[in-house]
């Protein structure tokens, strides 16, 4: 943003990128208006929306009810959007224990398992279980940066899903995932 | 083993049998040679052969002092063999927290994780990070399932490395994957 709005027409630009994107921080949005935390705070305030975590929360809670293939505790990051057999979208924070001592980097696993749990949440299915992950470690990932996946539901045959992931931190893609994942019925049929 | 042996035989046997494969463990031994488990310690004992989490452990020792790209504790399961730039073993020992609540099936990542660890773990350099996975699922891993990965470099371009890697449960293949993986130099070339 290349000058400053006026309170009015701040408060209202804020609406809309606050309903294209709940997940800006107050602080994110402090740096987009270039205006200070506590005067978004007040923004907030006198139009009466939720600080990101409450609307993180508010969003979560729809989600996780949706969900059918998988317990909740079993999603690695945090649900924030779903359309069973279609798409879904989750949020990790980041942090020390998930990253390699010497270079700071995240460890490709976390970033797989986010992105796996995904893939099989958005399946309207009981149990789900993934056969083949194609995936792509993009660009490195820092403890501390927040990795936002969505997934894809891109076919199904039978009791075959593909479904696609990207994961993005600060907007660029540092991680793609093509997972092909079978309900249970379909592993029934080839034994154990 | 169709018919008991003579102690002495079983003895010799024994010697070759845990050469081969030194995690065997003492039940294991005993229903190969059809005798109880207080037997083979017996044998051991005579023989002078160390209990499995012994031969193991004396393994890993030998194993994890030749790793340079990644730390100790950061390689997923217990490495127990590596000729760096060539090959690697890993086993990894599943538990209740690693499974799913409903179907009391491994999660996907966890042998995700042994096998890039280890993918990493096998190359000679100071630093790596994974590129590219294909990975295959090829059956379900149960809670209380050993896994064991093995991984073989494939080729090498400059500073990107191909590896190879088969995990298994009781002989059977329950996972396959390709990693590409990047030495640091490679990976400043591209910025960040």
């Amino acid at each position: 943003m290349s000058r400053k709005l006026s309170k009015a027409d701040r408060q209202k630009v804020l609406v809309k990128r606050i309903e294209e994107n709940p997940f800006l921080t107050d602080r994110e949005l402090a740096d987009i208006f270039r205006v200070s935390i506590q005067t978004i705070r007040l923004d907030r305030l006198e139009l009466n929306i939720p600080e990101v975590r409450k609307r993180t929360k508010n969003l979560a809670k729809q989600a996780y009810s949706k969900v059918k293939s998988i317990n909740d505790s079993e999603i690695i990051g945090e649900l924030i959007g779903i359309e069973l057999n279609k798409s879904g979208v989750s949020i990790l924070e980041t942090n020390a224990d998930m990253g390699l001592e010497k270079s700071k980097i995240v460890r490709g696993h976390h970033i797989f398992a986010q992105a796996n749990s995904l893939a099989v949440a958005i399946l309207d299915t009981d149990v789900a279980l993934t056969g083949v992950a194609k995936t792509k470690f993009k660009k490195p990932v820092y403890i501390g940066d927040r990795l936002i996946a969505e997934a894809n539901l891109h076919n199904i045959k039978r009791n075959r899903f593909q479904v696609r992931v990207k994961t993005k931190v600060d907007q660029k893609e540092v991680f793609s995932g093509r997972f092909v994942v079978f309900s249970r019925d379909k592993l029934s049929e080839g034994g154990r």
